[in-house]
């Protein structure tokens, strides 16, 4: 971030009065660019004990398999982007059973949401994003080609948890030191 | 957003190939800048059946009541972030003890995440953004002078669950044509 959106002034980079982080400063309009964590939101479809999978047309991660997940949009709910990632990578249509899983991952700032859902109608086919859709039994989920630790995460616990019997809401952290080539400061 | 905070260029808004909504695009760089929700990490700080709130020395809201929270900052987790707001507004140390509610604002793309939390020792007093801090009873809630709609169903929530003995995660959504001079487009 060199230069302000609102007037276009080169920006400063330092701690505003009154603060105590480095902030991206116009001194020209006054206005402070602040910074904040983006949430992906998506969801864990379920058709007759299966789990809807689909298979990434697109980096960071092609050709890997993930959950329907994106970021979410401004003007939306956390479950709305859930419902609408479905439809966009597996169109496929939900019903939101309840958030399942939530992963910070404070080295990308991001933090990841995922509903536990169920198909409406059992129809599902590759989105554009995706090169493939399937439906996985838990003996067939394909461990080794999983996108990213927090679909790896959130599957793991939904499998221990159905065979418990009782789903319980996990919160947790994803280290990592990978940062996306699409994560630019 | 008017300019390109890479290369300072004017800006177009329009939907970008492959994509379905419209973005400030850069036509000089190339770069697209997406916007997206903000979360909003809190507390409900509880010590001895009280609960700790603290009255607003800023605006939005300067003069009422509420839980300990802001916006999460880049590289944190949302427990870090709610710790962090708990420890700058009630100079108060916090143990989270999990999430308790989850509200989606989309009128003004904002996410709301309040933590159960218990005072480690019992200290706290007003930080630079607050007036005063004050633990409360449930019968001296000030309902009337709390400051935000997330703030009231989560402290509800909380005393209804309370009385129940049992602690149920609430997701929800809050709806709303205000819109805070502070949330500029």
């Amino acid at each position: 971030m060199r230069f302000c959106n609102q007037c276009g002034a080169d920006l400063r980079y330092s701690i505003p009065d009154g603060d105590d982080r480095k902030r991206y400063i116009c001194d020209a309009c006054g206005v402070i660019h602040y910074q904040n964590p983006k949430i992906v939101a998506g969801t864990i479809p379920v058709w007759k004990e299966r789990i809807l999978l689909c298979r990434r047309a697109i980096e960071p991660r092609k050709g890997f398999w993930t959950l329907p997940a994106g970021f979410m949009e401004l003007g939306e709910t956390t479950e709305e982007a859930a419902i609408r990632e479905t439809a966009e990578e597996a169109n496929a249509v939900v019903n939101i059973k309840g958030l399942y899983t939530m992963y910070s991952l404070p080295y990308i700032s991001q933090v990841h949401l995922f509903f536990r859902a169920e198909l409406q109608d059992g129809r599902y086919s590759p989105g554009s994003e995706s090169l493939e859709t399937r439906l996985f039994n838990e003996s067939d989920i394909p461990w080794e080609e999983i996108s990213f630790e927090t679909v790896s995460q959130t599957l793991r616990c939904y499998f221990e948890d159905r065979r418990k019997g009782l789903f319980g809401l996990r919160v947790g952290k994803v280290e990592g030191e990978f940062k996306p080539h699409w994560q630019k400061g």
